[in-house]
């Protein structure tokens, strides 16, 4: 019980760091009245779609709660709220945060570089703090409470299936939040680049265009709100699943280690914060501007102080890292030390894809160069090369996947896949922050730019933002590569939970069964449909933003000579609507999904059957949204650095025709990389635990 | 033996048709000089391309055939040699015909639609007659001297090997084929339309535009050699697979009813030769100019006669539609009645598969007038929706796919879906003659604009040249479904093959396996770094092509005023020489995937480990590849044909900037539809048919 309950202190710490660190940066300048005037549009529309969003899942996570408890009893659908309110609140701090800071950041930004970053960093800080501290609390507290005072086995029904709920409730609203913030952000970006800088010919951000403030609005609820929900979910997928998975496996093996070994995952995810904590202080700039290089050195001094203190809390939950924990693959035996490894390769795999992703959508290597030199050719080849690199982005990442899953497989069998993810997410605070960083300086860039301040100021935020583009990309690169791996622990639940309560079915998971097959084909169509209907509702949503721009033009003439104030809460509230409206039924897909197929399957076929469908489902959703989520974001994120390179002035620069060319295809990437790619994480996850949620209610718990 | 030679009487009928009628088609009228001088042009340029490239496949193919000789002796080397000589010769007749019926089209455009039609058409069936007869007899005969002269039994690992060697010739040869032929056309279409049609403003297939011949050329070798190429592969390995599964599975059960089951498929696709020669005779306009439906009429009775003739075949092969035959899932006896009605759910599924890309592509429909309508907004917003219906594609078919293979599997387990795959490609005839009529209408067109005929002959190529997009696109759809079902059977004689030749081995196919996820990951790899691969190469095939025709225009002021002409040679030499550099890397991926894989794994884990990796990276490599193929042909077809919707005077006609954002889109679709999309097919089953042959080679045979 110590070892929870340190975890329960550690989590706490991360929320003392956040409320200690907002009180910094809401006490610095926030900038002329023009600069405050113009980001209470930005909180003000920020949180009018936040609580239209929460307001729209409350509706529906209501109803998934009663469902959940009436086919589950209590404590699952009390994790499920848990999960459900605590997955909204990171989203909304971290939002608030971030709208705040935005302004705060383009006021430093007047002082120095430093600064800004300062406000920046420490703003994406919060959010990652807030997001790494409220996840570890909730399943912490949470099974505190279920084998403390409840004083419930730890590998008791109850547990198990309260752990699961608490994931479902993260994942769906987790689900709704990305898409929704998603849809609102591209919808706004896209038809606020359509009719301003194509048509109107007005540069980005220009406060004559009535989407501006919409523009604004979505970084915040798509790059902040929609990210830290994400990762809250897989923070608490991966973690309860880890536990699940030991206690479904370990039973009978461990005796008196199950509750250590339960807690380990919890404790590494408390280190984990603790060095994320100190990574963020060596976040500076030292002499030069090399921004990107000053944010590597906190994820890196974050990484490296893990190890020693992953080792620790390893050697103090198990007493003794060479304590024998069970039969690994092929019966050999497997010790404490072999998950520490496993945690070194979570560790090692979060470098490895940080660093290709930055190769592939970063300015400096061949993808994001060619993509560029494409574009001298036309809007054509520069959407082709685009999707060339989509497709080949794809391989990297995979091949260090595998190498990560044999790895792992080979030194403790499937328990130490779910430590290796478990120590991927332990960093999840610092990745957070990273990636919360970019809406913030990309707000500070165009409050700097509304606001007319100074030349200087503008290149600042642009440096700043330039980098937050990145990291914006790598964090996206991280959170399916740790979704993937999530994913596989919550489909070897899946496996462990059929074995558990039906021990008596005859479940032919092998390849050569028809339905397994038939269960892969309908798992990898998920992500495609998923995928299909996210940019369509982009597409739609972001015509109606031209639409409404043209009639503002139209009907307020004088926007164009400043004499005449466009009406920014119109196209707010337009996007706001739509958004809420095409968010609804692809996010309900992964959930409907599995629950068909396994009634479908059994008509035809009968149960067993049914639970192979089903579980080939699950993997066919992971291996196929594997390839989708990395193709979007990747290659919608060198689409994007293609045209800032051009815009660096190659390839004829700003204005050129290779210029107009990339930004189609920055276009064409934005609902790929900040829609329907990011949505596929919780999409795959949300497949997974609603199969577990369906085995428990069949097996009549 | 009387059933295989009535097989081989059959597909020599198929041979007979095609000289007859090629004898009719090149008696028709070739047109005026300075048609003719065109079609030299085009002529001589596809013979130069498909003569270097069968060069150097040739020197790949000898290199194969020999390690294929010492790795499995004598006759699996003969079978390899047979089917890629004999995918050649049907690319190469293909091909051929395409180039002398184009003009010929041309001209009886001259004296009326249908005329037109008739040499068009019957120039696609003499290819389609050819592929389905030249299919047909190599297996037939192989078979024939194999279990004949030469004594062997029908399940001696002398002819399934051999049988496997054949499919392996035919596989390798469409693979170079198919993605030289892809990167061709439309490195030559790409370029031609980018400095033609957006750069200096003349229309599609403007005489002064020096890539305009390359681009009539890259028709034939891609839609006719291509093509040709990849479905005389598909039914040799479909037929050869579903024979090769017989004997795998039935030895035992069928004592003297093995050889005839055997040559079932043989039969069928007899059947259905007969059935194609009497539907093309049924491709006739009727009063109106509904050519889309005369081809429709032609499919349907082509199709319907199949049903009749096909239970005589079963019938006649095995004695009594009652035979019982084998047990099926779950032990239940299957008859020969059911073999029957595995072979309707053939034909069914190519009548659906077909009717949903014609909703996905045709100008009727939601699809691409939803594509045409985003147009309005901008090349950005064209193509996100592009990209959303081309995600969406995947859906219907995948489903029809899923119904086929639950229901034929219902009926006779796996050889039920293996007959169903045969009566598919049974059709293969008919569905080739459809797709080769595109081509050649697509250069009657432009050789009509070419040579300054009057206006009304381009009309008509042009109602002509519409139907063939349909037809192409239709053609695609029914290629990959047919490759998926074929793929299924192979990985199904890969999975019986194993328990055959190594009976000790101990592999462990379920899903828990990780070494399963990581062959699932590793075969859905492929596809994606596949067309990755074909994408960039036709990308930077087409840049060569556009700075070529800007030099030429350059070097020779006068070609835009007639004065000079342009060197066409030139251009066809250069795009020659990047589509033969561009095929070999992709080309040897699937290959040498597995072999690397089984090598990697068994050095890691051991061999059951890589032999359950190989297994799951062959279903993988389908799975993957399905949706990879259906969304890039599917969306390909709708780009095309929404720009043809906004031509035809739809959201502003020509000129108008919906337009220019359509051409944008269909530049896009082009290598998706013609180059990487199609290709995917062969590389999906010589993914498999590599398995088999390294377990053969492993098993020391």
């Amino acid at each position: 019980m110590d070892l929870i309950l340190i975890s329960i202190g550690l989590g706490l710490l991360a929320i003392v760091y956040g409320i200690v660190t907002s009180r910094q940066v809401l006490g610095a300048s926030a900038g002329n009245e023009k600069m405050q005037e113009i980001a209470g549009a930005i909180q003000e529309g920020a949180q009018a779609y936040l609580n239209r969003q929460y307001t729209a899942i409350a509706i529906v996570g209501v109803v998934a709660a009663i469902i959940v408890g009436v086919a589950l009893g209590m404590i699952p659908a009390v994790g499920f709220v848990i999960g459900a309110v605590l997955s909204g609140v990171a989203g909304y701090i971290g939002m608030n945060i971030s709208v705040r800071s935005n302004v705060r950041t383009a006021a430093a930004a007047e002082e120095g570089l430093q600064q800004g970053l300062t406000i920046a960093f420490r703003a994406g800080a919060i959010t990652g703090m807030l997001v790494a501290g409220l996840a570890l609390l909730a399943i912490a507290v949470f099974f505190y409470v279920l084998v403390g005072p409840m004083e419930l086995a730890p590998n008791d029904n109850e547990v198990i299936f309260g752990l699961v709920g608490l994931a479902f409730g993260a994942s769906l609203i987790s689900i709704f939040a990305r898409l929704g913030g998603g849809i609102f952000t591209k919808a706004a970006d896209v038809g606020a680049d359509l009719v301003g800088k194509v048509e109107a010919s007005i540069p980005e951000d220009d406060p004559r265009n009535p989407a501006t403030i919409a523009d604004n609005v979505g970084d915040n609820v798509g790059d902040c709100a929609g990210m830290a929900a994400d990762l809250f979910e897989t923070y608490v997928v991966t973690v309860g699943a880890t536990m699940v998975l030991t206690a479904l496996l370990f039973s009978e093996v461990l005796g008196d280690l199950l509750l250590p070994m339960m807690a380990l995952p919890l404790l590494i995810g408390g280190a984990c914060i603790v060095t994320s904590i100190i990574g963020t202080y060596f976040v500076r700039l030292g002499n030069g501007t090399n921004v990107m290089g000053a944010m590597y050195k906190g994820f890196i001094v974050t990484a490296v102080l893990a190890i020693p203190l992953i080792y620790l809390a390893t050697q103090y939950a198990l007493g003794d890292m060479s304590t024998v924990l069970g039969a690994g693959p092929s019966g050999i035996e497997f010790h404490g030390r072999d998950l520490f490894y496993c945690s070194l390769i979570g560790l090692a795999l979060t470098g490895i894809i940080i660093w290709i992703t930055e190769y592939y959508t970063g300015t400096n290597y061949r993808p994001v160069r060619s993509i560029a030199k494409a574009s001298e050719t036309g809007h054509g080849t520069n959407v082709i090369q685009g999707l060339a690199i989509s497709l080949e982005s794809t391989a990297l990442p995979t091949i260090v996947i595998i190498a990560a899953i044999i790895g792992a497989y080979q030194l403790a069998g499937l328990i130490g896949l779910a430590f290796g993810a478990t120590a991927m997410l332990a960093l999840a605070g610092m990745v957070v922050a990273l990636d919360a960083y970019g809406p913030v300086t990309d707000n500070a860039g165009g409050i700097a730019e509304m606001a007319g301040l100074d030349e200087s100021v503008r290149e600042k935020t642009d440096l700043l933002d330039a980098v937050g583009n990145t990291t914006k990309a790598v964090t996206k690169g991280y959170a399916i590569g740790s979704a993937a791996l999530a994913a596989l622990v919550l489909f070897a639940a899946y496996t462990a939970d059929l074995r558990r309560y039906f021990p008596d079915a005859n479940v032919d998971f092998g390849l050569e069964n028809p339905y397994v097959i038939v269960g892969l084909l309908l798992g990898a169509l998920l992500p495609y449909l998923f995928g299909a209907m996210g940019m369509t509702a982009v597409g739609r949503a972001a015509g109606d933003v031209v639409k409404d721009v043209r009639e503002q033009f139209k009907e307020k003439p004088g926007i164009m000579d400043y004499s005449e104030k466009p009406d920014y809460a119109r196209t707010v509230d337009l996007v706001t609507k739509a958004a809420i409206k095409e968010m609804i039924v692809p996010s309900l897909l992964p959930v409907l999904a599995p629950i068909v197929t396994y009634f479908v399957i059994y008509l035809i076929a009968g149960q067993n059957e049914a639970f192979a469908a089903l579980g080939a489902l699950l993997l066919g959703v992971i291996v196929g949204g594997l390839f989708v989520a990395i193709s979007m974001t990747a290659g919608g994120g060198a689409w994007d650095n293609a045209k800032k390179y051009i815009e660096d002035g190659n390839h004829g620069g700003k204005g050129s025709e290779a210029h107009k060319a990339a930004v189609t295809g920055d276009t064409v990437g934005d609902p790929y990389k900040d829609t329907a790619g990011p949505a596929v994480n919780p999409m795959i996850k949300i497949t997974n635990i609603v199969a577990l949620l369906l085995l428990a209610a069949l097996a009549g718990h």
